[in-house]
């Protein structure tokens, strides 16, 4: 029992041997009042100091699960491991509908999982061999160093406030105007969305979108209960014919658009159709909830202003940021811009979901961007990205066969083949020559776009990605020939 | 417009250059095609190198916001600034009934406000002194060096590994049986509740728990539309035969239990207690959600097994951690630990929320954990904080005129005063008296509860928490003489 304890070397030792006799207590394969082992046997037995035995015993000791008789020993305490009979719930059958559906869409588990082997276009997470991890370690020491025991103590829910200020003046610079409004610091873009349709939608009323549009935001509207009325796109964004249509039709209360390197299609939409859009909407009353995914990810093109900045010094619109689209993912910080009365409203929901964002984090990545680091980060991210994009846009033109091929920026490109064409056979044939990407009709809201696919090559080498579009489009011809 | 730059030197001077000029351009200031000053000219007017102005304008160029034509000099882009005619919404209006009562419950804007100069004893905040910042900066650079790039990457929604097999081992040693169980990683406990609430009842269903309870879990249970059922608490925990009654009167799909160092009444159940009080629950088919609320800072008594513990093989207990109440709040970091099939849901639930938890916060914690600092900090902060619990017990038992006073562990202690006191009122008049506490009415379920007060002392010094109960005392011994 007691020989079996094996003492690595990855934690303190005394640590380990109290471990391990405390599971043999609370198992009950230790008896109450059981005198258990001198120090001096037990070293002997594990080969180790007697000390490390003694700290072990002193830390159940402390503990309450074991007492010390003077010199008698150490004994197990009176420990009640008695148990109820036990009792098996079927959960599956007691989960609310709200667990059920947010089980059924998850992608991560109904999705396409390729295989290590394959050449996958499935994911648009960054390539972490571009992180500047030197830079990072600095901001950390650098903040723990100033303020470390407040930034580990609980914070505010509006966020930490010098990342607030950086991003307000962020925001600025981006044309935003900062009269009236205020900011919120959330756990990416998925809170920050979550906490937008929570406070402002109520289960039944409509959303206005982009079809096809980001999936996870597809996702967490359903999850809402909301309606969805999705805006055709065309190659400059929205239909405004239809979005005038859907907004006069409906009693939509909010309208979901991503104008910049749209996801799917990466589509960026034109100035002239961003003041249209916002003036279609305001004529129905439809306030806007701003995606600006990828924005930093422009490859070429002027500048153009995100729609919060074309609203002027209205408060209609509603921004939601994020550098963890591209920066550090695995920090969980995004951020919403909106009225302050707003934001107001959204940081008591913010503090009852999770108090607030880790403030480690936000306290990192305020140094890391205070220090100009981003701007050297995104430079680099570019160059890498923007090769990437024009190889996989030039392989696709040249070998998939295709209606449409769009993308502008970001870190994929969205591909319309031939109407008669379904993307998951093309995709279930691909796999099986060792190559997978995203079947396209998981973007839309009506059930359509089943000839379209998304590849994303932020992680695919340039060789894989010849090879792996080559192969898509072989297939597709394949196909075409013997139908 | 230029000489207005003014340049500090916690940033990198051309990015503060850039940042100013590109809010000049966004802000309609400068027009489209304007000339602007020579690099020459610019260095000359702030004093700085005439690099960093050329490395400003580079920046402005790559991002599209000027051009620079050959030796001609360097021109503001064709940028569209018009914007839409403002449009501003009146937002209370328009947020949801969910948004209204979160910030009708957010005590944080409704609750007792301290000021800076009084003493208060309304936080359970830890004390930060204690934290232990060296092992902290140790635990980050280790896992830095070993897969900074994969922390700083997107995770997993159930958590980063190595912390989740660490937390299976440590809720083992606690008596837990892992047959079966699975564990979920969450934004601290407020998360965990959430998305377990999410995960198991509909608006409408009723909801068991303590009475009084943790305030933060009550607002919680209220958003989530929760009939609340409060159990009377007794001296060893809840009063048996209202939780039978309770049990059998509703169709209760779940029981919220604070099993040790409730919160907020200090109170630890007896292990026979426990036994019974699940033996109840078993027969009315209610499972049982445990929160682990400071459980590790028992500073006298023997160790009692968790609920979870107590349920045997059994699946029915799901237990909701964190280490956040007394390691480092700003890192947001809890866990659930129950049937592996449940948390499956919940896993989805934790996705569609805010896909992961931190990759970094988790990967720190878990370096500190493993490498036994832990024990170490529970050491140093149970000495101190046990000190002034017990310095807080002795003085509110001498000085306060009370029916009853509460509290085995903890961070707090919870006074029941006469009858026919108000705490509201005392807390008045002892404001004026630059005192603060927290009114125990806010921990009730059913309005009653006027006569109690919490005074948590964790970041009281030993000398205000003298000082603080001997006003309260004083103060409530005046009401008393003037009745």
């Amino acid at each position: 029992m007691f020989a079996g304890i094996c003492i690595g070397k990855d934690r303190p030792a005394y640590l380990q041997i109290s471990d391990h006799i405390k599971k043999l207590i609370s198992s009950g394969a230790l008896q109450s009042n059981q005198k258990l082992p001198s120090s001096r046997e037990l070293c002997k037995l594990l080969n180790i100091c007697r000390n490390t035995v003694i700290a072990a015993y002193e830390k159940l000791a402390e503990e309450g699960l074991v007492y010390i008789l003077g010199n008698k020993g150490v004994f197990v305490a009176d420990i009640h491991t008695a148990g109820m009979e036990s009792w098996n719930i079927e959960w599956a059958k007691r989960v609310s509908n709200q667990a059920q559906m947010a089980e059924r869409l998850d992608l991560m588990k109904h999705g396409i999982t390729a295989e290590k082997e394959m050449i996958s276009f499935t994911s648009i997470m960054p390539d972490e061999s571009l992180f500047d991890m030197e830079n990072v370690k600095k901001a950390f020491l650098y903040r723990m160093q100033l303020e470390g025991e407040k930034i580990l103590n609980y914070g505010y829910a509006k966020g930490y406030r010098p990342l607030s200020q950086y991003l307000l003046r962020y925001m600025e610079s981006k044309g935003a105007s900062l009269d009236g409004k205020d900011i919120l610091i959330t756990n990416g873009f998925t809170e920050g969305f979550d906490i937008t349709l929570s406070a402002l939608t109520e289960r039944g009323s409509t959303i206005v979108c982009e079809n096809p549009t980001h999936n996870t935001a597809i996702k967490i509207m359903k999850l809402h209960g909301l309606k969805i009325a999705g805006v055709r796109m065309e190659a400059d964004g929205l239909d405004l014919n239809e979005l005038e249509k859907l907004s006069a039709g409906s009693d939509a209360c909010l309208a979901y658009l991503v104008p910049s390197y749209h996801n799917p299609t990466g589509i960026v939409m034109s100035p002239e159709k961003r003041i249209k859009a916002l003036e279609i909407l305001k004529r129905y009353g439809i306030p806007v909830v701003e995606d600006g995914f990828n924005e930093e990810l422009r490859y070429a093109a002027s500048h153009i202003s995100p729609l919060i900045a074309c609203s002027g010094r209205g408060n209609s619109v509603i921004y939601i940021g994020s550098f963890s689209k591209i920066l550090f993912p695995g920090m969980r910080v995004g951020w919403i811009l909106a009225d302050e009365s707003l934001i107001g409203f959204m940081e008591s929901v913010k503090r009852s979901r999770s108090i607030h964002t880790s403030t480690l984090d936000q306290a990192i990545l305020y140094q890391y961007l205070q220090d100009g680091n981003f701007e050297k980060y995104i430079k680099r991210a570019r160059k890498t990205y923007s090769e990437k994009f024009n190889l996989a846009l030039d392989c696709s033109r040249t070998f998939i066969p295709h209606r449409k091929i769009s993308g502008e920026g970001g870190l994929h490109i969205f591909i319309e083949l031939e109407k008669h064409l379904n993307a998951r056979n093309v995709l279930r044939e691909c796999m099986n020559r060792k190559v997978a990407f995203t079947p396209g009709d998981i973007f839309f809201t009506d059930n359509t776009g089943k000839n379209t696919l998304r590849l994303g090559f932020s992680r695919v080498s340039s060789e894989d990605i010849v090879k792996g579009i080559k192969i898509i489009g072989s297939v597709i011809r394949a196909m075409e020939v013997s139908q």
